[in-house]
């Protein structure tokens, strides 16, 4: 049990790139996978906070269930994950997130 | 009228100290004036920060009319003026804040 990996979910800027805390830039540095809405989009802000050479994978309506099965098998093995969207909070206030 | 000052409204981490946006600490940073709603929190937060130096005063239910004329008077003369609360988003988000 002690393995069991993390999942973040972080938020990230809906306009001024600065608008990102610390603690997001933390652990989007930390994590071993991070699940992106658009890998473009996000590759984009990494390039932007000197992250770069992060394994980087799309979430999305189309490929969640594969994807999900990855990622909970990841997270067994005690993967850190991050899930972020294009812009914004994932899940909870991201206009572009259905789930 | 090009000597107009700003006022920023700047939010705050409500937990982890972690949880500040790049362009908050720049904004902290960069003004001449800070309002919080407690400055002995405050001045915690700007230690923290590494903020030192900067001129804080309290805005509080029990002294916003004097405060207000002199905040008014220092943007008329171009200061660029910071409201924080405790923690928070000051005024939207921030249960402590009653305007």
């Amino acid at each position: 049990m002690e393995n069991k990996g993390k999942l973040w979910i972080v938020s990230t800027p809906i306009g001024n790139l600065e608008d990102i805390t610390f603690r997001a830039v933390k652990i989007l540095q930390s994590v071993n996978l991070i699940l992106a809405e658009d890998t473009r989009r996000t590759k984009g802000l990494l390039t932007h906070l000197g992250i770069t050479e992060k394994k980087l994978i799309s979430l999305n309506e189309h490929n969640q269930e594969k994807r999900i099965a990855r990622v909970l098998e990841g997270l067994e093995n005690g993967e850190a994950v991050a899930l972020v969207s294009d812009a914004g909070m994932p899940v909870i206030s991201d206009p572009g997130y259905s789930w």
